[in-house]
């Protein structure tokens, strides 16, 4: 974990402003192994530190409801930029930049990259300090960048699970797509989003792959869910209960667009949206997510039901189509 | 599901004497797939109603949080009878009795108990009403028995996953217990909590059979663990999220005994103890478990560390023997 900035100064000064007496330290999956060292830090600062355990998948996943029902003052988020407008609470957001060089993966990505001359580049917040030299690289290489800045999200080329804003904002301007850092999870956004050829750049490895055939293979799938929801009899519209994820007016519209399509209709709230959750609930024949759409398009080989975005679900009731809903992206939220 | 009592007309008088707009409908897991079908009594009442699809193990569980995120004016939460003292929101407990006849599994256990004379009757809330009818068949087949009442619960006889002290009150006086109800959960309870024979009379399939020998197999298992334990070097305490579970005093306690023996510690806040959880923290040896004890004793072949009650915590830290744990049971929450 040596390759990432913890920015331990920024946390002991933030306590010592704070005067913070009790901190919830908060970080998804891949950061959580550091988690006891962390929270030593915390406590040397003079504070009582309390580990989230529960799953983090991004700012919009704020564990604010949690921290206040354990009166702390002090959350710190670790691992991605903010997202909500105000918090509840005092919330210190340490982005965990990669502090890794990226050269290596980005040359290993340039002959990927042949046959496209126009390049838009993407990354997470842990390689947005990377653009510039990625940009030079493949400037030398003979190509024409561009980084799309919608100013939605705090860094231009930034993208996070579920806004691709970027992405899309020149995806008629270039070619294809290259992504700087670890995971399938943020490329397969961009190709689901754009529809454009997507290469990744893994830092990590120091290797370059493309994610383009996967992601044509989930189109495929996600037309087969569709197809599967229109015969359904009775749906299912799921509420989060994380706080960026709660879009409780939208399932509401849902439900009264199933109602006039004369189905059967439940409301489902739901934290942590598992195949053993909604399979508790036989006869709900397909279900309609309106919390994280990623959810859907990444992990619907687990789930034995379809379990459509709102988008595809505008595909099933007629308010779009499957041509209109792929060029506006499989996501928009 | 005809064999439960939901009570359909309380729960539309109560909606109606308040005035519910929203209604949370809350079930363990074995009564959600009646949730639409709820759901719709719910709405023809002239409420919303939204169904919780997250696990719930108990009254314990009650999702007070989340229903005010959602804006709700009622929770109805079925299948536990009332738990906690005070509730920030109007709660309904509907204890869905079972409505079949227990005379059947009474009969096939009679030959189970012989050789012992004095039996101690247990139920959960679902056949409370059964026990009158369960003691006039034993003491017909020749048994005396006992039905412990410490009042702690509602009804004489009771056990709910984390009370046995009305077994547990009679325990010197029987020679085994008799435990009318589904699943072997609260039956191993019993065996645990008082290390009698227990038998369980199971209404639903109208048959009956011992837990002894497994109950003996996870006392078994959990000495095994207080072993492993004690060569743990740093210690993960988990406080629980849930509102009936949450003992942060307890937590803080355990935490300041680790620091005594001068082994490491770090709290961990947590909604769902599952093994993924916990396989995320892999520099902490053993877990010391605040929440539901039911989870240490239940599913320790799931984890691959010890996940230690708060007792078997204190044979680890010398406070208590493991003889002296046995003779007052496993758990006591």
């Amino acid at each position: 974990m040596n390759s990432f900035d913890f920015e331990e100064e920024r946390i002991k000064q933030e306590i010592t402003r704070l005067c913070a007496k009790r901190v919830f330290l908060q970080m998804p999956e891949g950061l959580k192994p550091e988690a006891p060292r962390l929270a030593k830090i915390v406590e040397k600062a003079g504070a009582l530190p309390i580990v989230s355990a529960d799953p983090c998948y991004g700012a919009c996943d704020l564990a604010t409801a949690e921290a206040e029902s354990l009166d702390v003052d002090l959350i710190i988020h670790f691992g991605h930029a903010k997202l909500l407008k105000h918090e509840k609470i005092p919330t210190l957001y340490i982005e965990t930049r990669a502090t890794l060089t990226v050269e290596a993966a980005v040359i290993a990505a340039v002959p990927l990259l042949a046959g496209y001359s126009r390049i838009g580049l993407a990354t997470t917040v842990q390689h947005v300090q990377a653009i510039d030299t990625v940009r030079e690289i493949l400037v030398r290489a003979g190509k024409t960048i561009e980084v799309g800045d919608t100013t939605r999200l705090p860094y231009p080329g930034q993208v996070v699970g579920c806004d691709f804003g970027n992405v899309k904002s020149i995806a008629k301007d270039v070619d294809a797509f290259l992504f700087i850092g670890g995971g399938k999870f943020h490329a397969l956004g961009i190709a689901l989003a754009t529809s454009k050829p997507t290469i990744i750049a893994d830092p990590y490895g120091g290797l370059a792959y493309s994610v383009y055939e996967e992601a044509k293979k989930i189109i495929k799938q996600r037309y087969a869910s569709i197809a599967e929801a229109s015969q359904a009899k009775t749906f299912g519209v799921l509420i989060s209960l994380k706080p960026g994820q709660k879009h409780l007016e939208q399932a509401l519209a849902v439900k009264e667009t199933i109602e006039k399509m004369e189905k059967n209709v439940c409301l489902f709230a739901v934290r942590e949206i598992l195949p053993d959750v909604l399979a508790e609930f036989p006869t709900v024949d397909a279900f309609v997510n309106t919390a994280c759409p990623r959810i859907s398009l990444d992990e619907a080989a687990k789930f034995n039901k379809p379990v459509l975005t709102v988008q595809e679900f505008r595909v099933v009731s007629g308010e779009s189509s499957w041509e209109n809903m792929l060029k506006n992206g499989l996501f928009e939220n």
